[in-house]
C-alpha cells in the first residue's frame, strides 16, 4: 500500500537497478539543460524538479521524461530555454505572467518562489501564468513553499490537449489537469498531494501497456461506458480514461468538476490555451490539440503572517501525529498521508543513492555521450 | 442524469409539493432568523444562503435544515446570533477572523464579500475563519463572487466532527469536508462546483435510510472494506463512508488527500477545531467530536484586475460554449457542467415559485405558529 494519490507510479524499480548519488544526478541533469541553452541557475532549479520524481519514487515523472518529453520540446522549438517571462500585470499580491515558452520545470518553481515572496508581504500571493510548458511533478514545486513553512496550491491544465470526455459527452475536451497541494506537517515530511483529476494519469495506463498487463476495471471505459481492461485501448482510441469518482453515482461529476476547476483557475484565469475550444469538435481544427500554451496558477499562503508561528507549527504537528498514530486495520500498515512515503524515500535515497532502472541509466549515458558530457557514475553496491 | 457533483440530492420533490413565491420564502426565513436575534441585514443574507438549496434543487441543504440544524444550534447556545466577528490579523490581501460562533450561513457570505473587496484591490483576497458554525451550501456563498465576475474557492472542515476513516485506518478522523468553487461562464449560469470529498455526503445515505431504500455499492464499506448496501449501517456504526475515488486502486488516496486539503487549508490555517486530534482515538476524549469551532477559508480572485475584462469574459463564454455544444452520447442529454442545472432551476423557480415538499411546508407553518410569525403563503396551481 502506498499513500501516493496516483498509487503505483510510486514503486521504485527493483530489478536490474543502478544507484547514482543525488548530487551527481542533479549535476548531470543541470549540465544537460545548460547544454540546451538554459542559464545556470535555471538549469539547477529545473534539474531538482525533474530528479524529484526519481528521488521520491514517482518514477513516471522523473528522468524517464528527459528524452521522451523535455529534449523533444527543445528539438521541436516548443520550449524556449532562454525565454524571459514577462509581467503582464502586478497587483501586489497577484501577478500575471506570460512565460513565453520557458521550461516549465524551472518556471513553476520560480512562480512558487515569487508567490511565496508576495505571501510574506500580503499574507497571500498568487502567480498565474500563460504560455507555459510541461512542469513535471506539480508536487515538487508546491513542496518548495511547504519547506518554508507555507501552504501552496498549484493547478495546471494540459494546454489544448484533450484526453477526457465530459460525462455524457462523445468528444474528449479536457486534459488530466493535475492539482498539487502542500503544507508543513510539523517534524514529519510535508503533506504533499499531487494528483491528476482522472482515476489515474495516462502514464499508469501506458505503463501497463508496455508491461503487457491488463488494467483493473474502473480506469478505462468504452464509448458506451462499459469497463475496458486492455490498456492499449487508450492510444487505440476506443478506451476512454474515467474521471476521479468513476461512474456518475459514485462521484464522476466531482472528478469532472475538479478537472474544470483546474482548467478555469489554472488556464482561463491567465488566458492560456484551453481544452474546451470550439475547434475541438466543430471540425474546423485539430480533433486533439497539443499541450502547448499551458496555463498554471500558484497560490501561496504564509500562515506565520496571520497567526503565531509556533502555534501554527504545533497544530500542524498535532494533526499529523494524530493521523499517523491512529489505529490501523493492519498493524504492519500504519496510517499515513500523501507525501509521507515520498518524504521517507527521499531521505533514504539522499544517503544511499537514487535507484534508476538499468534501461534508464543506459539512456542517460547515451544522452551524455551524444553531448560530450560525463555520465553520472553508478555507485558500487 | 444531473451534473451536480453530489447527484441525487438535487432532484426536486415531485409528490405532494407546495409552491411558495421566492420573495415570500426569503422574507419568512429572514423573519425567523430575526426572531432568534440576528440583525436585519444578517438575517436577509442568511435567508438567501439557506433558501439557495431549495431554489436550486439541492433540497438536502435547504430549509429542511432550519429546524434540524440551525434552530437547534440557537437553542443549544452553539451559535451566537449577535456575535461580532473579530479581526485577528489583516495583511491587506489576507485576513484572519474569529467568527465567535456567528451564524455560518451569514458569516460565509460576509467572508466572500470581504475577500472580493480585497481582490479588487490586490487581485486576490483571502479570508480565513476560526470559530465558525455550519455554513449551509458552500456553493451558495462562492457563487456570490462569480455573480460579480470573480473566481471563488471556499473550503470548510466540519469542526471536530469525525466521520471518515483514513485509508487503512480503524478510527474515523475527518469530516466530509466540503469544497466549493465558482467562476463566471459567460452568459450561461456560473460554473459552481459544490462537493463533499467523500463519494456522497452523509445526507444521501440518511435519505436512503429514511426512504427505506438500499444504497448502491461504493458508498459504504464495512470494517474489512466489503461493500455495504444497507444505509442504516452508517448510523449503526458498522458502515463507513468511502472517500471520493472509492478503493485505493481507483483513487481513494486522492479523495483522502482532498479531504486533508480542506482540513488544512480550511481549518489548520485559521487555527480552528480539527478532526484529527490526539483525543480522537487515545481514549482521553470523545470518540466522535461535534461540529463546533468549524474553520473555513475563502479565496477570491478578480480576473479583471489582471487582464482585460472583455477578453476574460469572451474566453469564459467560449469555454462553456464549447463544452455544452460538444456532441453528446445521447441527444436528449446534452453535455452540461456543475451549476448549470442549478442555475436553470433557479431561473424557473424565481418565476413559478419554489417547490417544497408538503411535509416541509407544514414544518415551516409550525415554525411560524410557534413564534407568532406569518407562514409564507402557498401559491395557487
Amino acid at each position: 500500500m502506498t499513500t501516493a494519490p496516483d498509487a503505483g507510479t510510486t514503486e521504485p524499480a527493483h530489478a536490474a537497478e543502478v544507484r547514482v548519488g543525488l548530487d551527481a544526478l542533479l549535476d548531470f541533469t543541470a549540465a544537460v539543460f545548460r547544454h540546451h541553452g538554459l542559464p545556470q541557475d535555471r538549469a539547477t532549479t529545473a534539474a531538482r524538479a525533474l530528479v524529484h520524481g526519481d528521488l521520491t519514487g514517482v518514477t513516471s515523472h522523473g528522468l524517464t521524461n528527459l528524452t521522451r518529453l523535455y529534449l523533444k520540446l527543445f528539438a521541436d522549438g516548443r520550449c524556449d530555454p532562454a525565454a524571459e517571462p514577462e509581467v503582464l500585470a502586478d497587483q501586489g499580491a497577484a501577478v500575471l505572467l506570460d512565460s513565453h515558452k520557458a521550461l516549465g520545470l524551472w518556471a513553476a518553481s520560480e512562480a512558487v518562489d515569487l508567490a511565496a515572496g508576495r505571501a510574506l508581504e500580503y499574507g497571500v500571493g498568487l502567480v498565474t501564468v500563460r504560455g507555459a510548458t510541461h512542469l513535471g511533478c506539480a508536487g515538487a514545486h508546491a513542496k518548495r513553499a511547504a519547506d518554508r513553512g507555507m501552504i501552496c496550491l498549484l493547478v495546471s491544465n494540459c494546454g489544448q490537449q484533450r484526453i477526457i470526455r465530459p460525462p455524457g459527452g462523445r468528444a474528449a475536451m479536457l486534459g488530466t489537469n493535475p492539482l498539487a497541494f502542500a503544507t508543513p506537517a510539523g517534524p514529519r515530511p510535508p503533506f504533499v498531494l499531487d494528483m491528476s483529476t482522472t482515476v489515474v494519469p495516462t502514464g499508469r495506463v501506458r505503463g501497463a501497456a508496455r508491461a503487457g498487463k491488463d488494467i483493473p476495471e474502473g480506469w478505462l471505459e468504452d464509448a458506451e461506458g462499459r469497463p475496458v481492461t486492455d490498456p492499449d485501448a487508450l492510444d487505440r482510441g476506443d478506451g476512454y480514461l474515467k474521471w476521479l469518482g468513476g461512474d456518475p453515482e459514485t462521484g464522476a461529476f466531482k472528478g469532472y468538476g475538479l478537472g474544470l476547476l483546474v482548467e478555469t483557475l489554472g488556464a482561463m484565469l491567465p488566458g492560456a490555451g484551453l481544452g474546451p475550444e470550439p475547434e475541438a469538435w466543430s471540425g474546423s481544427g485539430s480533433p486533439s490539440g497539443q499541450d502547448d500554451n499551458i496555463g498554471f496558477t500558484v497560490l501561496v499562503i504564509a500562515p506565520a503572517e496571520l497567526r503565531r508561528k509556533d502555534e501554527f507549527e504545533a497544530q500542524a504537528a498535532g494533526l499529523f501525529d494524530a493521523l499517523t498514530g491512529s489505529p490501523a486495520v493492519r498493524e504492519d500498515r500504519p496510517v499515513r498521508y500523501p507525501g509521507w512515503f515520498e518524504g521517507e524515500r527521499a531521505t533514504e535515497y539522499e544517503k544511499s543513492g537514487v535507484p534508476l532502472s538499468a534501461a534508464l541509466y543506459e539512456e542517460l549515458r547515451q544522452v551524455a555521450a551524444e553531448r560530450g558530457l560525463t555520465a553520472p557514475a553508478a555507485l558500487d553496491d
